[in-house]
């Protein structure tokens, strides 16, 4: 009895999406024959059965949100760009923009080519992923929710392609900023390639695409929620390694002490830094991998507080240190927050995400201080901001992650500082040894006249300004 | 026997529901053994009655709008810090993109620590909302749109928070445009976070928080849509009040006449203006509070169009008086128009936006003109685009809503009047009390030497530019 | 029997969603009693009948993607517009940056004025669709799915028209660049309203309006998924018609060869191109017309890698050919992979998309060097970007066509070729008739006097830049 029941409304919940289905006519567009959208849509929800319709709506603006997020991610290049530019002197601009379009072409490239089933090998759960598996039809089990990744996973292989893509050239994006105004472009090129298309899904693959680190502790010992550590801190630390290779700008460290090799402009860096914090609610909101009501709120918000915590931290700091209201420490402040807070904007309170904003906003004056004093030239603190608060927020993770009632606390400093530790040591040594034979074979370095002269004329054949 | 059948139906209705949160494994990912986010979701929509799941599809795609539009109104920061870099000198370009980081950082974490809880007071209803009351986790009844609003507000307290932050700082910006190239940074920088932290959110209480303006004549006396009236008018009285007690640059005003002082970089300018106009679509449709696709897609399009006929209007009115197609008159018109239409964006037709827009960019060139003429220095033309076209906006709304057919007309002149000038004065008094006091003690203007020299060198010890 | 069954299942589904339309108390906002916008939206959904609550959620996230995509098909115009004053003199900024604020603005009101209802004229199916018919009240009949398009159009209509209106401008914007430094205001600012308000909606109606070339073959002869013909390419010929009649700009092609006009700023230049690669995932995303996921997706993906393969032709093919790393051809390969892609982005596979890329971006560098060989004076290189690449976009879309199993092959070269032509010399005759007309009349050329001064100070009285 219970079972005709079900037939008959199963049936019946069938033919109540049928009528949709029908033909419509379009008012505006009378000509179109053809079936609209929302018809295919109504197909396909029908093959599936009508009673997934409403699973089904959440999943496709789910999608929706990691496409547009993606296109936020995407924004971050050009903040990128438009700041490490506007940090450095004019006369190496062109280059900068040269070698960033580089990276984001290359970037999404390789990793169409090799790195997304890298940086997630399915079975294979080692540490080195690494293989020739181009993407494919990503659609081919119907570019919905149920043929690529079940239920569980709220966007299409295209969609999770292309957010993880947008991701990807990002860790060669920091290395850029620290070897900048004096890195030879075919040795950086050769480099960048490298540690976008092998390195990057290789390390990701250990803590994203089922690897050791994600096992930790049964699944539940390494928070690194959109990428502190295998994104920012692989970065930093990458460049950490180039840039004790690559050695100072000429006339950065002379006996007469520190001179400072000033932006030429600052409204660029500026806007490469609204940029960068307009993207990242792309990178920390995508991270959610839905639509999800409940997180999405939280990791906007936290994200927002902590990028504005650290500016103000980094301002005061600064004001004390510095005796003056310092533009790009504030810059840098933004950034250092927006760093700390990406390995765990979902699990910390507003408060919390003040907090863990603020003391990053303190530690990138004192760390790009520090470096300095050490003589390692990163022209725009990219080691501080991103090597650095990527471990401040890693370990913000355990410090601040709010435990709900009733729950047990999930992450410890001890299972964070090995996960850490593990991406930033791999992003050191691999950068460290490629860079070296590059150094040892073609060579890293612009000549000493290159470099007085500038790269745009030496490396380019044309200077990045002509403002009569 | 009914009941019997419900009972039965709903049992089916969650039945429905289960299968979809039955593990299915993840092709891609297939390590990840824990439920993704649809089976949260499902958990959700299960756990509040399967019949709620198509509300709460809408839910979600509101909020997913909400947050969206939040980070398309914090791009307007930059689009006002470049539009206002563009528009002064190059000496003090530091000193202004210094300004406006400090008040989005600010703003936010006021807004954070008292400005929501003061702009929404709940059951309090005076004109003195303010008080000390951080939000805490507004996720705490769910994240879901049952715990924080009731089905009746179309997303969770962190979506409420974050777009209502963003506005927040907006009116500070208005304000840092009008007394650029002379005010003291210590004293703006107090000034800034009393404006935002307090009298922003009190005075915005009367409107949107169940103050005594959105009382008026019974709920539907005063209508500003997104906040001519509450962000625009407010920040445009504010500085009018700022520019009278600041004075005017030194050489703007000579016994020869009106000498004007040219913005530095055009270019800067107009990047600012177009972000501000993108930007806007998320002032304007996020003000909708949902995705509701009717009231969008009028918004959308009242608000573009309005943009448009205002810069229409100013070139040809500007070409008429100043005898040239003036690029920054242009670039004003554009920002009239929007300004015109915030507060009615959704009650009015496509032609009556092109009216609103194209009157608004005809009074912004003849009210900067006339505010030159009573030697009210205002260097972007703040106190004209948001003060005197937030008025017209608010008027605009009487004059130009459509009444649907056997409808009431709702919104009359008075209302309106009253409404935008007990905003306008609360802002022109507070800032005005607020700056005098600031005047008399710290002091709010730069030394003669200061501002000759620029802010940027005397303030902050580096200068924006060094092109070589 | 099954019918009281079925009507009593009808009643129950409407009461499951009575329920959620009474009035919930919202926590933060206590003093708003009028109903919020999920009850309006449940009381749409009821009274179309609860069954059609999940379509329209899929409508709902749809029509939201489409005003998103507007409002990013509106930042390509900033990015148009900073990267044509990017390449050329520093002296005709305002010019351009004038020309481009009036093109948008302008673009959009006529677009409200004529131009859709002569995009889209319904029955009228013939070559000549132009008419004065502003848009009215579009969500006259109810601003949801039923009321304008039917079931099968995922957008309202005001939806249809901003998505539309966003790409009205861009025509004339392609053919601002390559017109630029010498070409007279007036006479531009004519031709512009002319080719957007009239040439514009016409010839697109033959594709989209219903046309002769959308029913090639049965409808499926001619494919041109967002227009790399009817938008890009009629851009690009339209261009080529004006500057043949404008001649090159003084001193570029002497007897001594050919002397190149650096572009003044290469970071304007950029910003320019990364910010039309962000805004065409809405031009070719929003062209899914909904959020139907798995060709979002596609579109996302493809649009990508051909945007990011043309950087990697245009940089190898440059380095071979020029013999150096050029800034300004990898900025032209992307842009030209994004054109290439326009006309098929949903057809093809992310291997034929990189392949699609990458011979537009070696494409695009032949075309600019023989375009200059020819004399042909493009400052900007828009004939070969959109022009050029626009053809090969369209071949592209028969050629590299991803045909399902067990479906035949749609698109043919043959059908390509007469669209792609039939639009190109649509627009060459036109723009080359009225500029004609223009030259024999009012002048379409400055003086040499004032091209050698430069247009800002000649036509506008104002320099772009003043930095001290």
């Amino acid at each position: 009895m219970k079972y005709t029941f079900n037939l008959k409304l199963m049936l019946l919940a069938a033919c109540l999406v049928v009528p949709l289905m029908s033909g419509h006519v379009i008012g505006q567009e009378a000509a179109e024959a053809e079936p609209g959208p929302v018809d295919d849509y109504l197909e396909m929800v029908d093959a599936a059965g009508a009673e997934y319709a409403p699973a089904f709506d959440f999943f496709t603006t789910s999608m929706l949100w990691t496409v547009i997020a993606a296109a936020m991610v995407f924004i971050m290049h050009l903040g990128f760009a438009t700041l490490e530019v506007g940090l450095t002197q004019s006369k190496n601009t062109v280059n900068i923009l040269f070698k960033n379009s580089f990276i984001i072409a290359i970037g999404l490239i390789t990793y169409a080519l090799v790195g997304f089933n890298s940086h997630y090998p399915g079975d294979f759960n080692g540490v080195f992923s690494f293989g020739w598996r181009p993407i494919g039809d990503l659609n081919a089990d119907g570019g919905d929710g149920w043929g690529y990744g079940g239920l569980g996973l709220a966007m299409t292989g295209f969609g999770d392609f292309i957010f993880q893509a947008m991701f990807a050239a990002t860790a060669a994006t920091i290395v850029s900023g620290a070897v900048a105004e004096r890195v030879k472009l075919p040795a950086f090129m050769i480099f960048a390639v490298l540690l976008v298309g092998f390195a990057y899904p290789v390390v990701g693959s250990w803590h994203w695409g089922g690897g050791w680190l994600g096992k930790l502790n049964g699944g539940n010992g390494f928070k690194d929620f959109a990428g502190s550590a295998v994104v920012h801190a692989f970065g930093g630390f990458a460049a950490l390694a180039c840039v004790i290779l690559l050695g100072a700008r000429k006339g950065k460290y002379t006996k007469d002490g520190i001179k400072p090799i000033l932006g030429h402009s600052m409204p660029l860096a500026a806007v490469g830094v609204f940029l960068l914090f307009f993207g990242w609610f792309g990178f920390n909101g995508g991270s959610v991998l839905s639509a999800a009501p409940g997180p999405l709120g939280l990791v906007f918000t936290t994200t927002a507080l902590a990028a504005s915590a650290g500016a103000i931290g980094a301002i005061f700091t600064a004001w004390i240190v510095l005796k003056k209201p310092d533009l790009s420490m504030t810059l840098n402040g933004f950034l250092a927050g927006l760093v700390g807070i990406t390995a765990n904007a979902d699990i910390v309170s507003p408060a919390g995400s003040m907090l863990i904003g603020l003391i990053a906003g303190i530690i990138v004056v004192f760390s790009v201080i520090m470096f300095d004093k050490l003589k390692i030239d990163d022209p725009v603190g990219a080691i501080s901001v991103h090597g650095v608060c990527g471990v401040w927020g890693i370990l913000a993770a355990a410090l601040f992650e709010v435990v709900p009632e009733g729950a047990d606390k999930q992450f410890f400093i001890g299972g964070q500082l090995i996960g850490v530790f593990a991406v930033a040591i791999a992003a050191f040594v691999f950068s460290f040894v490629v860079f070296l034979i590059l150094k040892v074979t073609i060579g890293i370095r612009v000549s000493e006249e290159e470099e007085a002269e500038g790269l745009d004329i030496a490396e380019h054949g044309a200077p990045a300004y002509n403002i009569q």
